[in-house]
């Protein structure tokens, strides 16, 4: 077992900077008192605020610590106002899926009791659902590769998926269900896509079924897209593992985390076969950032995911002892209901809710 | 005013035939009572289990007889069993959208009081929205057109939106807010886009912005499609007219159709600038087909959306009146909550629904 684990931390732009150090506090406590290997915090300067002082979204120099990191933790990039020439915004985290090759996309649907819910039904209340969303590829695999008529008749662009990204990404997804299975969950694998109409789906469907084929144990399921949106307000409590590709899981994760109680709550993980990024799903929100406002929970919980998947990676069970330790605090922070933060109508700023959390894990 | 108004029927596959003949009741019964021009109802056979019988999907003299008529009224298409060769599913309706050029999808976002619906504010059961889908390109521009690699090693299909019918979509938004307006409703336009990441997005954005130009009394808004999954879920209330490329509309009417109650409670219309088809957004439920329990409720407010453009199309305002009548009558049957069809959990089956309608219009 290792004694140290090196992170990379990408504070980036907006609330990014400040829902950074609570989390890196907790994430410190949780790692000691589970005797967890330390953590080391390597910090890398990167997003729009960075290009646009500079011209690049992402040095080579962060580049490299980011490789040479165990883990990657970043918090929030990009601003409206800092685009590229053609319109489209600065998001390095899109480059580090590419250059590191991170296909699965991991974003729980998983509820914290004591949060305010979207939901009428009382099922909602108690969400336990994955999404898996393939982040390569798909419809962003037209990012640089946009084509525009000459006379400016037609925009067009390119959505690819690939047997391999595929491949992996299936057996991503079943290799989850079954270890969920082995837990007590359901052990069932959705595929969300458009067969009905887009050949290249029809295509990947027949790729999910013959992967489906290795794991007989687990139930195996397809479904419309559009049906999908409408089944995740309706009953979302009927799902397990989902997957799906790139754009459709950026469409459905973020419905998703509105069932959570909205983005602020809403983790993620960004997995490949070497890397891994951890970050929560929302954007750097700049109309609140500078003023402690920023909900860090979704920072928090990512930084919990990333304890998990080190654990499993370096043969550490402590750093997984560690990573229960930040749900269970985080859950116990907000058990009572009187923990609010402002988008839920109350005044739980980000010290607030770190400090929660912190004297939580004891 | 003309004396008759003609309208094609295709009745369709599973419970299309169904829930037919109770609309084409209770549509007779409000012109009658409006005296609004009669209906004349051409019938076409049409769909999955026509392909399977024919090998056409939508044979030509049909085609002609939706082609010459005022009106297209569709039921439901398709059937899982019957695809074509490269596995995408029959469906006509993609065909109509195309050869009669329906760019304009409209998906009304509008509760009825008294049908259980799935969220807990309050203000979630006096939705009162419109979502335009574009209906012949986008994603779905892909059709008969996907390239798979040799190798079989990957797959691809093409998004592509054009300057003319982007235009011609955002002038049909947002002349529908300022008419909104003038009856009392917000009079904003929200178009919903992937514009910070697919460069064919950003350039339709330039559109949407020059058309807003036209229209200095209307509210603009941009928003991304992952932040629109989330808001729809958060505060759906918040929104007037939307308007999105075909696959993210396809995605959020879906969603949208959810927040009425489910599909059995959403119409839908596809509008050209000279035909139009008007159909419920649910598809042929071939599981509960031939046992008289579809509910008919999203079929018969799709015929009120045709008088409705009937009405205004040749000039006769007393098939709009008939819409409104068909309207209130399903709200009137709702009202007490004591109709419920089967999605619902209730046993009103097709009969019992669309009695309840018919006794309504007086
Ligand atoms: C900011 C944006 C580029 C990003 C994406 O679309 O992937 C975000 O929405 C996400 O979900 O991680
Ligand atoms: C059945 C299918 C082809 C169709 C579509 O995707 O357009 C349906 O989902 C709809 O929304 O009208």
């Amino acid at each position: 077992m290792t004694r140290t684990l090196s992170v990379a931390v990408l504070a980036g732009d907006g609330i990014g900077p400040e829902i950074i150090p609570p989390t890196l506090d907790i994430l410190d406590r949780a790692a000691r008192l589970a005797g967890a290997p330390s953590l080391e915090w390597h910090h890398v300067d990167a997003g729009a605020a960075h290009y646009a002082r500079t011209g690049e979204s992402l040095p080579v120099a962060g580049m490299d610590i980011a490789r040479g990191a165990d883990a990657i933790l970043l918090a929030a990039m990009g601003l409206p106002s800092v685009r590229y020439p053609d319109g489209t915004e600065i998001a390095p985290q899109l480059e580090l899926r590419e250059a590191f090759d991170l296909y699965a996309g991991v974003r729980p649907i998983r509820t914290v009791p004591g949060v305010p819910l979207p939901l009428a039904d009382s099922r909602g209340a108690s969400l336990d659902a994955v999404l898996i969303r393939e982040s390569t590829e798909g419809l962003f695999y037209c990012r640089g590769r946009t084509k525009i008529a000459e006379d400016d008749s037609f925009a067009s662009d390119e959505m690819r998926l690939t047997r391999h990204t595929s491949e992996r990404l299936f057996a991503f997804a079943f290799d989850l269900a079954r270890q969920r299975k082995a837990a007590g969950k359901p052990g069932r694998v959705t595929l969300i896509d458009k067969a009905n109409v887009i050949g290249s789906f029809a295509w990947l469907r027949r790729i999910f079924l013959e992967t489906a084929e290795r794991y007989p144990d687990i139930e195996t399921e397809c479904a419309y897209v559009d049906a999908m949106a409408l089944n995740l307000v309706r009953r979302p409590w009927d799902y397990d593992v989902m997957v799906t590709e790139n754009m459709f899981g950026d469409i459905l994760s973020d419905l998703g985390a509105a069932l959570m109680g909205g983005l602020g709550m809403a983790p993620s993980a960004d997995i490949g076969d070497s890397h891994a990024v951890f970050q929560p799903c929302h954007g750097s929100a700049p109309d609140i950032a500078g003023e402690g406002k920023a909900n860090p929970t979704a920072m928090i919980l990512s930084g919990a995911m990333m304890l998990e998947w080190l654990g499993h990676r370096h043969d550490a069970p402590t750093a997984v002892d560690a990573a229960r330790m930040v749900e269970h605090a985080v859950s116990a922070a907000f058990a009572d209901g009187a923990l609010l933060p402002g988008e839920f109508g109350g005044s739980a700023g980000t010290a607030a809710v770190g400090q929660a959390v912190l004297e939580r894990l004891g």
